[in-house]
């Protein structure tokens, strides 16, 4: 079976794309893609999402540098979401400096904690 | 913040929730939590999501075993993922008997290719 088949697109026409280190297993976003982006990342081998809030595409690390470059891609079960193991350019995949996105961690009460470090500042990371 | 407050919920009232080996750091799956699911799986340490396919609480094992036990829970920068760190009873999250739901991988041209075994047949599973 080829992707393009085993993919379920949502109403919205996306489907759901997990990114992770793909040496260290880390975690590090959750975005969307629709079929050009999925293409683009298959063909270019650098991760292309699309953005709902610009409603446009989005090719990760354009502005701020911090590119993924896909190692391995893979399908779920049901085919709305993608696994994207990647190699995170600049070691920050989260646009407030961080590793990764999952930054707050929380406690048994539900109160969330700030648990990993700002590793650049996004100012500078995005040019003031 | 409390996690209440920190997630947006989509049009539906969802999340979306990714289950991670606390171990091993391999993503199991992905699926969907309503504010009471997320709720419950604070709560009792065990992880709930909310089934879109049958509109009801899905209380993960419940027919198959294969419960998840919650280890750690974070949730991404804008509020609309949450990342479940999880010990997974029987060592299968997947309904096809596999150890995770992404078990094709995509090849050069998009071809899937099913690259992780069934550890338990799903007849078995779910009982015949």
């Amino acid at each position: 079976m080829n992707l393009n088949d085993a993919i379920k697109w949502n109403e919205q026409g996306l489907v759901a794309a997990i990114a992770q280190d793909w040496q260290s297993g880390e975690v590090l976003m959750q975005a969307w893609m629709n079929a050009e982006s999925l293409a683009m990342t298959v063909r270019e081998g650098k991760v292309v999402y699309w953005s709902r809030s610009r409603q446009a595409l989005w090719r990760k690390g354009e502005s701020s540098g911090n590119e993924q470059q896909l190692k391995e891609l893979r399908v779920d079960c049901d085919g709305d979401c993608v696994l994207l193991k990647v190699e995170q350019r600049g070691g920050i995949a989260c646009h407030t400096g961080r590793r990764s996105c999952f930054y707050r961690l929380a406690g048994e009460s539900g109160e969330l904690q700030v648990v990993d470090a700002v590793i650049r500042d996004p100012g500078e990371m995005y040019g003031k």
